[in-house]
């Protein structure tokens, strides 16, 4: 997905966030800000926004000298779902369609995220999933279909407290070979190594770093800048999964089948989806 | 009151809103957002917002050439609330305490504004009135009785449509010599001469505009940039009645008694108020 113009406020709002949540120095804050404006004079708008998200963190960290400003909500996220994921098994458990039901909680984990400026109740909406709320039909049976007949599926993650939700729809899919894609460095909310760890998602699957490492990550998975072990993977496995917005940004135009499951929170993703914020989405790119 | 940080991706959001209003070509409007963020680098934060939306929006229009990017949104709004003023004017009327009502009235028709990033709807608000939401009694006992006793009153208008809402107060003093102050010049939604005409509100009061029309209005009254004849009214008024969070954020500091009545739209206003976003506000600096 490309870069429009509303994402030129959006990246501003969020440094200011960023710079809050690394330093309480106003001044500091102020001087992410002007470097952040200096910056956009010159964005690329053929790019996706995840491309210009690794610039500007890359700025917030190094003028913040903090090299994780969300190291705190991030913590508190994983607590939160971690002590929901007893809760959300059993209702994976006791549903008609456990992998359905599944499907629909790793989406609703998405909301989970500081990347964006729109904030959902993460207990609603699992009240709304167990209420009935729906996915599109067509997608799902295509994901069903493709699921049941491979071997190595390839689950890139996007954030802590999510990753959470996401264990709930590996374990369903423990049969197969599964590798599950983190970030190399902290950027924003997303998972790291470190995190995936904690929510022992290593113990069913090969966890590894999408990115170079550089010290730039991207809130999404940027072909570019990938590793070449995440490269190999990408091409190799026979089904490719993509949690949230960032990998939407990053992934939507590639060459290859993909699985993206999200909750649209901007409006301008949304759009690119023909949906409306706050829905559940699984979509397939093919 | 002073600028804050979280006023920078504010303004630059309602750039961009301005120079769609404008223009449907994204290369002015880039252009746009280029040159604010330039301007905005050396933001001063001893300045009241409105200072610097006087400037910012003189970039929009210069580099757009557009004069009045709200036009259309200005005419909308005067003609809804041209249409909803004589069911308005009957809840006046039919009120107990017709002082009462038109003064929350008038606060209520504030959330018509294009200069904030919060949209409310006004009829829901008309409807919370009617059913008895309240203003703070305290600032309204000391209205009442201020103005019990005055002979000239000054009142600062804000927004179009909101004009309507007002001609409902102006109505309830007309035994007083009333002065209604608006811009020289468009500047996002603010009433200027010709709307207030429209209103028929130069029937009941002296119109004037406040600012010395230099081509730069602002969307609050700022006195360092007031006219000659807008200083002179505002230091020999009984009272002074200033609508809206521009003429809050200008004015608040001030040194002699004004009347604020608005709806607090932005966060950070809400804070230096003490109140919550949406609620509706009667306040006396002194």
């Amino acid at each position: 997905m490309k870069t429009y113009l509303d994402c030129i406020p959006c990246f501003i709002s969020q440094s200011l966030e960023a710079s809050r949540m690394a330093t309480s120095d106003e001044n500091i804050q102020l001087k992410v800000l002007r470097e952040v404006m200096k910056y956009l004079q010159n964005l690329s708008f053929e790019g996706s926004p995840p491309e210009t998200s690794r610039e500007v963190h890359y700025i917030i960290k190094s003028i913040t000298h903090s090299k994780d400003p969300y190291r705190h909500v991030k913590e508190q996220a994983n607590n939160v779902a971690r002590d929901l994921f007893p809760y959300l098994k059993k209702i994976v458990k006791n549903s008609k369609d456990p992998l359905l039901m599944a499907v629909k909680l790793a989406i609703t984990g998405n909301v989970i995220d500081f990347g964006t400026m729109n904030r959902f109740n993460v207990e609603e909406m699992i009240d709304a999933v167990v209420k009935g709320e729906e996915i599109d039909q067509w997608s799902y049976k295509k994901f069903v279909k493709k699921i049941g007949n491979v071997e190595n599926v390839l689950y890139i993650a996007d954030n802590t407290g999510e990753i959470f939700f996401d264990k709930l729809l590996l374990e369903e899919l423990k049969e197969k070979k599964l590798t599950y894609v983190v970030k190399a460095n902290p950027i924003i909310n997303d998972a790291t190594v470190e995190d995936a760890k904690f929510a022992g998602i290593d113990k069913i699957a090969e966890v590894i770093p999408g990115d170079i490492g550089d010290g730039k990550s991207a809130p999404g998975m940027l072909l570019k800048h990938a590793s070449k072990e995440f490269i190999e993977c990408f091409n190799s496995a026979d089904a490719v999964i993509a949690k949230g917005q960032g990998n939407y940004e990053a992934l939507s135009d590639v060459d290859r089948e993909v699985f993206f499951l999200l909750v649209a929170k901007c409006p301008l993703v949304a759009q690119d989806l023909e949906t409306n914020v706050g829905k559940l989405i699984l979509k397939v790119n093919k």
